[in-house]
């Protein structure tokens, strides 16, 4: 009886999930699962308006944030690069995060206050989030901006270390300026993802100084035009680990290093954050021997946005399938997983491709599953 | 000029592309381009209509095979499993060639002649292709059928033997009775894919004993139901690299060893012939630097069926991928590479996932690129 | 509170319509409700198999009905015209009927046993349904097969009157001999749809003679290439109103001429038929006056397959739209009503264009609307 | 040989167009053939950005014109309606236009310079573009304010007459106030489309009173939301038929009335513009006899964004059609004709029901086929 209802769930599930096997999003909110502990919060900490170099009124970063089903979002302004100034000389740098509060009172959002120290290389650009005032952080020497931010209490991170404007061969690398900030513990965080682009070394660097990893939008036009969102393209964002979703949360979160990137299909971060994301994206939901054979069919839903490229490094070989297996989003795969004798219960090892646990190397996932 | 005619074309083809990127193919023909000295013909040599146990007559067969773009097609009727024999008594295992032959006079297809020794295992189910007459390979014996078959100059390959009516771990293992046919020069071929199965065992067996690799539909019912083709699924097949596109030149190519098997999304084959697939599907059309940086943009247009899954192997880093790039199907990808320091070329170098030259191994492909 | 329900039932109406606005239907089952007193049955009653000059053996008939959500269907294969007779022997014209019959046991679908009598013009063709034996009915006089038929209880329809092999200008027009038949009670309707014409002049026969209307795929080939099913087509289908999902209770209404025959996005048939089948698939499900305004928005769900194309006749006029209103198929449609004055009601009038009581004559249609 | 040729171009049509049926738009850029005399040129006249209530600076309605293919647009920011005045205390009503002359120097983008009189009811709102100077327009008395633009040489016209938040029953009445403005000549057009509304009461207001047609967006926020453009919507616009690509052109063509709202899938315009339009639009490719029968094959091409909806109004039946045929966008369709006896040209007349010459008047169009 209770395996006829599930056998209806099961179905149910691999009907709604058929539906969103349209590579065009039939909805385009970013959706991971909490993992155990922790909620999952989809938060996009660097973006512009037309209060700096932006091209859109506050309101609609609000919008786009709620289209995108995001938990928290910080317009992040230039301090000192203000390029609309003779229209719009508002001398207060908190104007655009005080303007977007507003915008967000009718939706559930979460509106940090941030804003960018703006400089050249080294130490190049550096967001500041969870400020209380952004107007004293606006000073001649670029090292009082960030003990401005220190002292009230910000997160602290380093914007597109990778960006070729200020680093002409698109390689993050530490100059003696930025050694001293984070021995002065002035660098909590540091964008391995900025817009469409993502840097390896600047991912080594937040393992070897274990900064905390940031994926940032930094949006100054439209987030539907810049990530081809109609077309089934996302926002970069920060996956924040917190255990409430309240600005402290975030914040507890953020500098206890806490996050995963999220760019294009692949996943940045620790292996020890990595893996419960993992693990609660992709849920074994049934297992049965089709009759008269050892061929278990193993039944597993990817309840993520993330398509999951799986290299099979386990014992069994597959019936339908080679050794490359994707688990497509939001979408129930069955396998047929030959055991050779009937057992009670198998292991699959796959290496997780799409996953980084530190540049170039992937982490692996185990699906322990019962087979009726 | 030239390099603005070049831009032209290229812009020609990416807008062209972006047309491609449906997920539903708006052609559903199979596409793989040639290689050095030889055509790619695309085949389906295991078929069943009416005359065995099919659910067809012979026409839809080739019309199937016009919609799917193939060049060859064989209709292997059981010659020992006729249920339908009450109502179709005909006694000429020849039937449904001929009609096949008769249907595609208007189409250019070539009608390999063809029967399936449907026997239980061992040896199980056996094609042999390019006889003279079916007839005489009904025999109480079933060596003296794969006899007859070579007698008549066919080309032999074992079906399914993964298959779980017959092997029921799904595991494919050479009998005694396999070995000595092998031994007797009676099997050129094996089948790695059968319908919407794939057998690592199968495809060690065809390496290590040097067999032909073979894929096929084994359709009896529709092949755009079985493959979802409307969905953008589409039938396995054996990609044959022939000299020309005739019977002889196919045959020359099976008993050459000459195939790489198309399933899902892999391609399954011998390293020296995978190589060349690959370096004639994957194309680099086009090399510029980033203004002012050492960023090159390397354009690479794969103008094949498979959406190739790549894993950087090479000493440079990406601007804009992670280590895992994906080529999709008929469709121009632009790689930002970090190259560090100003080169007139570079080279790439990737495992290609998708590929297989034995069961879990993997080929390396090697793009050199010249940059403007 | 009720109307809270009534809001987020209509939320998840809409949501789920969003799903279905899709021009490549999620689901290929032809979809129109049931209407006051009688049950909608979705039949095509006019196929062919291998077993006259069709492609496929019954049981693909079989599942392409199920696929196509159809409630019954008949194998009519052509008594007079065997062109696999070298193959397919069998001196049995009910063969096809059996298999089917066989093929059906295990899916929800009736077979009903008919024959298709095929003659030069006049009579040309005719298909005899609810047969007993199609055997008896080979005569050298075709008057006979008629006759034969009637005494089984057959009812009799007239195969495409308007098929230019038989009648080149394509006109549908009546004998002296169709005139006979009539006039014996040996003709009870008439195809006014086949395959992929329809007929103003066979349409205006039925109207004029009393005949059934009756639209069939004629089959041959594969459903889903002729309709091009996968794109969003259907094949042409007799909506049947009977009283229960029998056999007897189609053949009742067969005889009472309760059809309307669905082709491309028209529906073909009689005022009193049109009429409850319009008023069962447009739905009235909601409507409120925008705020501060007398703007009345009326919420409309069309439950059916057929896309409405609606011409505004009544006193109002819209807000958002021009005098045409399509309803698409499974959507929910708002529409802006300026009533100009404030009232608890409202009446729409519309002429609906896809619907026709006779060649080139459009039914009307009047919601009426209660104003929350 | 030429003929070969023709149905060579064909094909490539044919094919070309089967691309297009995707019913989103490959391509959002809105698209109508020229008419003889004159270029259709697509406008939207009506618009704003954050130098009034609208949320985006001025380079974000630039981009979005030109993905939406237009030639000319107009940023009417509000005169008396300065919400953002706080932040953007700026004087000039200008600046919005002069912004975007700057970002429209890399396109090929005509900018008007326009700005919206914003009064209560009477008279409501009003735009005025091609003026010289938005400042002087500044005044206490609105007749002032539209005499200011007169003397400009300001083309002027109503904005939303149906708009609720000023007619709350969304009717639009001249008020005194308007017939003095008219018999002053200080009005030239009527918006019957503004954003997503249309008006059969404005509609008759400009036939009554030969006010030029409009159609606009009045976009605030962002296009690709307000109108759905990735779900195949479309912003609306104003054609108008200029002798050439300027200013001065669209100008004369404005205050001599040559212009058609594209509105939804409608076409709303005085019978002497549409008739040309329509029939640049709608385009016999070829015609040619059935073998053996009357029945014409007539190949018609619609070159344009709107799906023409005919209802048949000609003597001839149709063979695969009912009366209503929808000719889709960018699309060839096949419509056999049951001519009766050959002839070497056929005439068909169709109602156009998706276009309007007045309210729920909707004109005809005659082609002319010679038959091959």
């Amino acid at each position: 009886m209770s395996k006829n209802l599930r056998l209806i769930v099961l179905a149910i599930f691999v009907a709604a999930s058929s539906f969103g096997q349209d590579r065009e999003r039939a909805d385009r909110r970013i959706e991971f699962p909490d993992v155990p502990g922790y909620l999952t919060l989809k938060c996009d900490l660097h973006q512009h308006t037309v209060f700096s170099d932006g091209a859109v009124w506050p309101d609609i970063r609000v919008q786009e944030a709620v289209r995108d089903g995001l938990d928290a979002i910080s317009l992040t302004e230039h301090l000192e690069y203000q390029p609309h100034q003779d229209d719009i000389p508002h001398p207060d740098r908190n104007r655009s995060y005080h303007l977007a509060l507003h915008n967000a009172l009718e939706h559930d959002l979460l509106i940090i206050h941030g804003s960018e120290i703006t400089r050249d290389m080294p130490p190049g650009h550096a967001n500041a989030i969870f400020i209380q005032d952004a107007n004293p952080m606006l000073h001649d020497d670029a090292l009082e901006a960030f003990r401005e931010a220190r002292r009230q209490g910000a997160f602290i991170f380093w914007n597109h270390p990778n960006w070729t404007a200020q680093a002409p061969d698109g390689i993050a690398r530490l100059s003696e300026m930025h050694r001293q900030l984070i021995a002065d513990d002035l660098l909590d965080g540091i964008e391995v993802v900025n817009e469409t682009t993502m840097s390896e070394e600047a991912f080594q660097i937040a393992v070897d100084h274990d900064l905390t990893i940031m994926g940032t939008s930094d949006i100054h036009g439209l987030v539907d035009w810049m990530f081809e969102v109609p077309e089934g393209g996302h926002r970069p964002v920060t996956l924040v680990f917190a255990k409430e979703r309240t600005h402290e949360s975030i914040r507890e979160a953020l500098f206890a290093g806490r996050t995963v990137a999220w760019f294009r299909n692949d996943l940045v971060g620790k292996a020890e954050l990595l893996q419960p994301l993992l693990e609660a994206s992709i849920r074994v939901v049934g297992a049965a021997y089709q009759e008269n054979t050892t061929v278990a069919i193993v039944t597993i839903d990817n309840v993520s946005d993330a398509s999951f490229v799986l290299l099979n490094e386990g014992e069994h070989s597959f019936h339908e399938h080679n050794d490359l297996v994707t688990l497509e989003a939001h979408t129930i795969t069955e396998l047929a997983v030959k055991t050779k004798t009937w057992a009670p219960e198998l292991e699959l090892h796959f290496r997780v491709l799409n996953a980084l646990t530190a540049p170039r190397a992937h982490p692996t996932i185990t699906l322990t599953v019962a087979i009726e």
